[in-house]
């Protein structure tokens, strides 16, 4: 699963690899937040809606945007803020989290990596065998990032297999975390 | 409550306002996570730290230091992913959020928004009646967002009020999550 973080637009996409390493898009969408919502309120909805996509996917990873400069702060904090939300949920459910940085994922769908979002959208439909790229821009980016990760795994596998190790005491600590959470 | 967000050390501060004014230090300390571990799962650990603080302590307001630009980008992303996380836990629990900028805390307590933080742990520990400045820095400083966040409440109640009328909606919502989240 990918996600390619934001408060107004969070994107998100699910894809499978088979045996033969032939690759399915299994979910594609965006969870929104008003924009003249109240920045914590816009948070639990970015939870909330993350967490009915791992929750019915059940990702084997999720691979999240690195949050790099970008020219107003502002954005930098909600963008950041969104994606330690994807990280955190996805930790409380023992799911190894990835991150990859925008290059690393044009590098990795298209061979550039300055291509340009088109250039991503195009090849992430002609890879999935869709009719067009998954919209809005934000969806074909997580996807990107799905594939991405998939393609990448051979480098990041070590570090799942660090984080399987950790998985048991993970798992535990996230149901202590859920039992003191029940009103 | 006040919180001085951050990934190795996020400070918490609980100050408790009686019928005179009257501040009185109710807990201090911080949440720590290893700068070593993977950091989806140091976002779980500030969740779990945090929302202990929160269900022991049950604030009426939770203060959070607005993230600004720093040097070190890589310190802006996990500040503000530490300061998310603390907008989650309050939300999820519906308390009101309110965040201050660190000059508008130094001005509050001090009367200077330029005072160093030797001058606002001096004023601190003065206005609490405490022997010294709690410690480490990080504590301090959540103890000045909460009694920054009482001095400036004037200005804050409409917001309060505002957010206490979205708050049924929010429970309904957070208890949703909740159920979705038992094993």
């Amino acid at each position: 699963m990918g996600v390619d973080p934001g408060l107004t637009r969070c994107g998100i996409g699910v894809v499978d690899q088979d045996a033969r390493r032939q690759l399915t898009l299994v979910g594609v969408g965006v969870v929104r937040t008003p924009a003249d919502l109240d920045p914590a309120r816009r948070l639990l909805g970015i939870e909330t809606g993350i967490e009915e996509w791992v929750l019915e996917h059940r990702p084997d990873a999720v691979a999240v945007e690195r949050v790099f400069a970008q020219h107003n702060l502002q954005s930098v904090t909600g963008t950041s803020q969104a994606a330690g939300i994807a990280m955190l949920v996805a930790a409380r459910h023992g799911i190894p989290v990835v991150l990859h940085t925008p290059s690393e994922v044009k590098a990795a769908i298209t061979g550039s990596g300055r291509a340009d979002k088109a250039q991503v959208g195009a090849m992430v439909a002609r890879i999935l065998k869709l009719t067009g790229p998954p919209k809005p821009v934000d969806a074909a980016d997580a996807v990107a990032l799905a594939i991405c990760h998939l393609w990448r795994g051979q480098a990041t596998n070590r570090y799942a297999e660090a984080v399987e190790r950790a998985r048991r005491q993970q798992t535990s600590t996230a149901r202590a975390t859920t039992s003191r959470r029940k009103p």
